[in-house]
């Protein structure tokens, strides 16, 4: 079995970059310390750390004030929010409501769940036919009972964005936190966490060249935390546990890469995935979710009427393409799309939908040859389709 | 500055092995896929996956039917069991009390201490002078309001090793859970978790020569589990979160090389760090505490009256020497040792206590240059000393 030659799955997860590949090289064998360990082997790892986290603060436009706490990987921070919000707002019975969206990604869907069965009330703001959720709707479902309203930066399915800063300012003016996923972001839009106000933000390496086993929170200066991890006091106690090295120096330096060269990666992908989507946009009876509303530059989210998606994957696949029917998480149980549900589209299409994921590493030949793939994919399972 | 040419504080993490490193190298850059994704590259991590998490089972002696769960480190897997069993048993009111020892890592205390403020009963067994905790002493505390014992399987100051076959013995006869860290036992003990009767077993791979950032839980067939992360769903639902191939393919690598060598590894461990007991044991005034209990074969915790630990770990490391005060974790904020404490050894050797922990690269170079550091080290030291 060879790997794709074409990987447009960029939301599910990235290659490494070479960069933060040849960054992590020094701290596998070598410097190897526990930065906690006051002997030189640990001061040397401490020295990574720092300077890792200090590129980091500064990539992200954090603040000295600010605490940035490494973890995992994305779940992980997201869970580390919500739990957080539990203890302090609704356990303590300080306050009861969560706000949330439909079309979170299940690290944050499933936690909330998970809050519900201990009490929490979850609510949702609903989005509308754009697949967003406006101030206007936030505020006409606040009151000073909201511990914290979580809303994703850019959704893994579609590629929309959402007013992160104006719904940020919303739960403020009613005293409640703002913490937005904002996996999806990171190397495809500008982020400036000082300016957007929020006063959480999730992020996970591996969606931006970097490091799979890392991801961080930014928690606001000030802000209170109760952590999921306890143990050694790492992190400032925000977060126990060995700090794994040479992952933080590949995010750092995967992250520099992504964010130095923004604007160019922003045009190069957007420029491709226009088109892909102008290319077959003139097949019958296709949608393009979102089109029309402000989106990731890599995301493109496509339903064929007609052609099951799962099927559809197999076909690009055998053309050595790698795509997805949706996140990564969920491909595998074959469900319906929650974020089709969530915006009300039809049933019809709910199984259809493709999602093609590029990165700033996608060639224009890459897309030239997806969409003949394309274009006889669809004619082909168009043809044996019993309900089409 | 240089890293010290010597390392003996192998308890607070090892250097990676060429074998973990190794294996890890195909899946950065190439074989990077996310193994839920259902394409080709995708597949092809499921498969590295796949195997890795095979051969953890054998070398672990765990069954088909037992899970292991991947998570971050040990950190990760001392809280999930932790909170998994307020959420299972004390939250729902089933039962009230957690049994656990005064000499465990953070990760557990700190977790336990959380749990008392949440409303659960928290009770230490004592241990001995000997610095362990017997069956006797744990059926004399058992009722079946117990939900959990948890006691390491080795400590990370000491090198102790405690009775966990027949201490889980004792929980089960009244219907508790048995959790142990086992942390310091792989590389370092035989460990067969189906003989050995625990429940739950933590492991981290930084401990023997595998990548920091991943370690795992056992978690025997039918034993109830709440996820401390809820998302993806990935790990059959009880630890969300995309899944570090590399790491988990670099981690299983090196269990491979610690589990099968591990008779020629033990007995190279303890004949080394015998010598270097011996040779200083002639010093006068000189504790090595534990020394005539069960211990791993690499850990010597020394006390040398007058001796000021930190200030004898800084003429280590001017000697290119690694060691440690105690754990990690603690060391930098210079906390008088807890396992001492709860050893109920006198307060004069609280601040005296020196860990030298060997590992299967450790040789005999390097002990003896050591030696000699110590005993230039403990002179000069002892000449300045106000106190001794
Ligand atoms: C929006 C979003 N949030 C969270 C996650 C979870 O990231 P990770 O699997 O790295 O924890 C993902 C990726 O699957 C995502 O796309
Ligand atoms: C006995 C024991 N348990 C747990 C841990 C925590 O391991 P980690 O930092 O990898 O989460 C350690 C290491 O510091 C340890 O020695």
């Amino acid at each position: 079995m060879n790997s794709n030659h074409i990987y447009l799955d960029n939301n599910a997860t990235t290659p490494l970059c070479k960069e933060a590949y040849d960054a992590m090289q020094p701290y596998w064998l070598e410097s190897f310390g526990n930065p906690n360990s006051l002997h030189n082997t640990g001061r040397i790892a401490h020295r990574a750390l720092a300077q890792s986290m200090n590129k980091i603060y500064t990539l992200l436009h954090a603040s000295d004030y600010d605490d940035i706490i490494l973890t995992s990987g994305a779940t992980e921070a997201n869970n580390t929010v919500l739990m957080s919000t539990y203890y302090q707002f609704i356990h303590t019975g300080k306050k009861k409501r969560i706000l949330s969206t439909q079309v979170e990604h299940p690290s944050v869907a499933h936690t909330l769940e998970f809050l519900e069965s201990l009490g929490a009330v979850i609510e949702f703001i609903p989005v509308n036919e754009q697949g967003l959720t406006t101030p206007e709707m936030l505020r006409s479902m606040m009151d000073d009972d909201v511990a914290l309203v979580s809303v994703m930066w850019a959704n893994n399915e579609t590629g929309l964005v959402f007013p992160v800063h104006e719904l940020a300012a919303v739960a403020h003016e009613f005293g409640a936190l703002f913490h937005s996923d904002g996996v999806q972001a990171i190397g495809k839009l500008p982020v400036d966490l000082h300016a957007s106000g929020v006063d959480f933000f999730t992020f996970s390496a591996h969606k931006f060249h970097g490091p799979k086993g890392i991801g961080g929170l930014f928690i606001k200066a000030k802000t209170p935390l109760t952590p999921l991890l306890h143990g050694g006091s790492q992190m400032g106690g925000r977060r126990s546990g060995t700090v794994a090295v040479p992952l933080i120096v590949g995010m750092s330096a995967a992250l520099e890469v992504a964010v130095k060269n923004l604007d160019k990666n922003m045009a190069h992908m957007s420029y491709l995935r226009d088109k892909l989507e102008e290319s077959i946009s003139n097949l019958p009876d296709i949608t393009i979710v979102g089109k029309d509303s402000p989106r990731t530059p890599n995301t493109s989210l496509v339903s064929f009427k007609g052609v099951e998606g799962e099927a559809f994957l197999w076909d690009l696949n055998e053309h050595g393409i790698a795509a997805s029917t949706g996140s990564a998480c969920s491909s595998a149980d074959l469900q319906a799309n929650p974020t089709f549900r969530a915006m009300k589209i039809s049933a019809d299409l709910e199984h259809t939908g493709i999602r093609f994921s590029l990165s700033r590493y996608t060639t224009e030949q890459d897309i030239e040859e997806t969409i003949q793939a394309i274009k006889s994919s669809v004619s082909r399972l168009r043809e044996i389709s019993i309900v089409y």
